[in-house]
């Protein structure tokens, strides 16, 4: 399949202008940066500032909106924004209240988002920094970089912006964001792969009936490569793997999102919703929220992500909270 | 890629059964049919009912909500929901005021709402027909049934559902619907081709730089198969054949969809978006309202299509009014 574009070497860019002029009354693009911002930034409020890679559409651009992200800085096509570019959203957004950072757990987010904060904060910004790393296919311990942020960043972000726009103070704002990132697992797989504009072959190969379990979102190593299974079967993998890290008593209260990775339609992520959500009422979760859709993808690759988030009151409320992220809007 | 699902015998049975456990506040189940209604029917109002074959997710029951559907009636994957769901969704749902059905043109779609609306009009109740023939794909005037109903129907739901909100009498319901049908035009291409769930072989094929232009939601045959183009060029294309068939003076005012079908990303539809915006711009065409994501979907397939809605005062203000339908939120 090819892929509908001018030239891969301006698409991201070319990308940022389309969002702009698809939600002009919510949107703009700070100069000619690689920035999505809020048309309007109220005076005063804490700015919650987030971005990584491109091919993640909607993330990250569909989520700038209030009571959600104040900016999306963004990078290449699976790669990260420069420190330049983050640096210039701080100083462009900081109004005093200071900037929360949602950084994904990569490499390269993470150094270049530290080096940006480093700059901010020397020219006296108030800068704090929030690493997601949902992703409980890698264990915390192992000689790696630690664990992937995936689509439960979007509950970070949600949460944060929700506090934010509260009016709450930077410590505030980056304790629940911490509280949300402590409450959040996911878990992926793919059921074939993706190609970068700028590539001719795909990323990586699986035969016709494999899936890859575990994978991320880059397309990076997951746990296993398997005969692909049935709905259920999948499933119960992937329920299992989070539910063995993280504690769920009875009666506890979650939000479920089950996330499209791109080519796999909605039709199978409401049957792979279905599934999930039998395995947890059958151990008493309870479901407060649902999200069934495309949140964080991976190009057109096919596959899905189970993420939970475990809620409390708090954690409930800001999730409800109203939303005008082109996204993710709430009523 | 193999389909995350248990049976294919059960694929749509258990999608209706998993839409109405991931959104329980706003849908319901009618019996074992498969039929997903609004959770709360409002006494005395206009009921809006759609529906047609599955496997265009979200379409249609991610239109079913407060503001837009009452209940969306559904077939096997791309085939016609059965007379008797659709006379059953009638009777269920009339509360005296009268059923207004909006019904995409293609022949086991017209035959089965058609014969309904017999057998519900027999037993007193007041039901109304809305033809939704949006793809400028086919000549009217051609030797078939036809022009088919496409992504444009999701704007005759929106339309009709909000007049239908505010107590409009049927009579008015369906003269509204009628305006925003007489108001929309579309037009599609696919770039890769789709596999229906119980088959072992994709819908048709399409070599891997070909592109097939005013292909139908279910791989119907379109105008030309060409090799694949720029953004800008397929831009063109489908711009002159909506404009050729739609007489849009300076400063008209449109809502512009674009709409994936299925495997495309959220980056390419909006690369197209921008394409698109621009050429209507270039002709002081005034885009009010921009759509673009995955509202009308043909499984997996590759590409798109582009819908414009032809604006006046009324049809913005029942296009802005707010929806609670869990593909098309309006705040």
């Amino acid at each position: 399949m090819e892929k509908i574009m001018n030239h891969p070497e301006t698409i991201v860019n070319d990308m940022i202008d389309a969002m702009v002029l698809a939600h002009p009354n919510s949107l703009r693009r700070i100069d000619n940066q690689m920035i999505i911002a809020r048309k309007e930034q109220p005076k005063g409020k804490v700015c919650i500032i987030s971005g990584g890679g491109s091919g993640h559409e909607p993330a990250h651009g569909g989520y700038v909106g209030k009571g959600m992200l104040d900016a999306a800085v963004l990078g290449e096509v699976f790669t990260s924004p420069t420190v330049e570019q983050i640096y210039t959203a701080i100083k462009e957004l900081d109004n005093g209240a200071g900037v929360c950072l949602i950084v994904k757990n990569y490499t390269g987010d993470r150094l270049n988002f530290d080096m940006a904060t480093e700059l901010a904060t020397a020219e006296g910004i108030k800068v704090e920094q929030v690493i997601v790393n949902d992703d409980v296919s890698l264990d915390d311990d192992e000689d790696t970089s630690g664990r992937r942020g995936i689509a439960g960043v979007i509950f970070v972000h949600k949460i944060a912006g929700a506090k934010a726009e509260q009016g709450a103070s930077l410590q505030e704002v980056k304790e629940i964001a911490q509280k949300a990132v402590q409450s959040v697992r996911s878990i992926g797989f793919a059921t074939s792969s993706c190609r970068i504009p700028a590539a001719t072959e795909p990323n990586f190969t699986l035969e016709e009936n494999e899936m890859e379990l575990g994978i991320g979102i880059h397309g990076e190593r997951g746990i296993t490569r398997q005969k692909m299974g049935s709905a259920k079967s999948i499933a119960q993998q992937l329920v299992k793997a989070i539910l063995d890290d993280m504690l769920l008593e009875k009666e506890a209260e979650i939000a479920l999102m089950i996330n499209g990775m791109g080519a796999t339609t909605k039709m199978e992520l409401y049957l792979l919703y279905k599934e999930v959500s039998e395995l947890l009422t059958d151990r008493d979760i309870n479901i407060c929220q649902s999200f069934v859709g495309e949140y964080m993808t991976s190009l057109e690759m096919g596959g899905a992500s189970v993420t939970i988030l475990k809620l409390d009151e708090e954690l409930k409320a800001l999730l409800n909270a109203t939303s005008e992220a082109a996204s993710f809007i709430v009523r």
